[in-house]
């Protein structure tokens, strides 16, 4: 038995998501839809001749990118791994890209071996939008206090209730997490809002990015979020930020 | 009168190119493509009011891409030009963006006035490719000889007869063209061409970095620049790189 890890790149312009999932149509038919996780299972599955099932670090959301998504699947033996990389790149579509594939220890689970995540939120604040990045980063036209946002941002560093952050739909047993790093950087136009935790509720780091924005325009006034992370209530925080600003960078193990 | 001055920024991959062509369709009726020209000269003319003709400092090919086309044109009297821009990004397709809009001397013609042009071809030097820069880099996996390649590419500098580099079906009455500036740069597996010149010929960058990367993995001998300078023969020189690495960088007036 084998356990093999690799890591994957994708942009998610294209695909709902990274989870196989199965719509109704109309016709209340199951309808599968192009996902992450179904693309590449799909062309492992060809090239290995059976099926296989992969586990990935943890869903992404329809539109949401990933530089560094880390996946791991197990095998009765040995397989020829940097030809498996070539063969899969080659079957894939291009915006979905195998940067490595290795052996992993065999008690190695990408999604419960993982300490932490890091996620990059970019905004491109400026008056116009960006041809070549239009897919990857949430244009905003209006001017936004950063020092202001950086300073309520690390407000959230830490072990805390996220509850104000989740989506209002989903419950998990607890919203608990634990920020290590949350930075906010700029470099011309472009905002990174970068944050590493042990785990992220449903679309926790879009609506945090959705409240830091409305600090940043002043529409929520200052020590915000430390009322948000008191009052555990959604309702209060800002909106949820756009998908295509999110992405992945890197899972640490 | 006044004379309108436009910069754009552009992604090349949807458009046959810059200039506005019609092609003749299997019945022989004429078709309009989508060209860059077309998109902006509709988008004017309807905010405008009346048919307005763009004039571009130079076509870019299908596929190629500008980060700073300029161009110009004419109206009879002045007009809100923040409030232009925004209503040209509005209705434009998001793949082309106006970054700015001024007025110029009566006399600017964002062709006859140009002094030069630079443009960036862009090579993804790794074994697998990207799923973000697919559109904007030409992948090539093979090893490259980076040093030998900037020592070739200098060789090219200044005053010489470059039809060795031009397209074999263009014949412009002189392929005498000025490089004041070439360069090679690397930023982990990227490689930026970057080539200021008085003019281009027709496919001139492209067959230029088909040599450089021939040369690069040496299948054409150190010295090949200087030969094929002499022998005036695009016969001799390497292949076409594809349009998708190519960039208009800035045109210096």
């Amino acid at each position: 038995m084998k356990n093999i890890l690799i890591k994957v790149e994708y942009d998610g312009t294209g695909y709902k998501g990274w989870q196989i999932q199965n719509f109704k149509s109309a016709g209340n038919r199951p309808v599968q839809v192009a996902t992450i996780q179904q693309s590449i299972e799909s062309a492992l599955s060809k090239i290995l001749q059976k099926k296989i099932s992969i586990i990935g670090s943890g869903r992404t959301d329809s539109g949401v990118h990933a530089k560094e998504q880390v996946v791991n699947f197990k095998v009765s033996s040995e397989i020829p791994l940097i030809k498996l990389r070539k063969s899969l790149n080659a079957l894939l579509p291009k915006d979905i890209v195998i940067k490595q594939i290795k052996y992993a220890d065999l008690d190695f689970h990408s999604r419960f071996s993982a300490k932490s995540k890091i996620y990059r939120y970019t905004i491109l604040n400026q008056a116009y939008g960006s041809a070549f990045l239009r897919k990857y980063v949430f244009h905003y036209s209006l001017p936004l206090d950063i020092k202001l946002m950086r300073k309520e941002a690390l407000r959230l560093k830490g072990k805390h209730d996220f509850r104000s952050f989740q989506a209002s739909d989903k419950k998990p047993r607890s919203s608990i997490r634990t920020i290590q790093k949350i930075s906010i950087k700029t470099k011309n136009d472009l905002i990174f809002i970068d944050i590493q935790a042990d785990g992220f509720l449903y679309n926790m780091v879009r609506n945090i990015v959705g409240t830091l924005i409305e600090i940043g325009r002043g529409k929520l006034p200052k020590g915000s979020m430390r009322k948000l992370l008191d009052v555990k209530d959604r309702t209060y925080a800002g909106p949820t930020a756009p998908a295509l600003g999110l992405c992945l960078i890197k899972v640490i193990y």
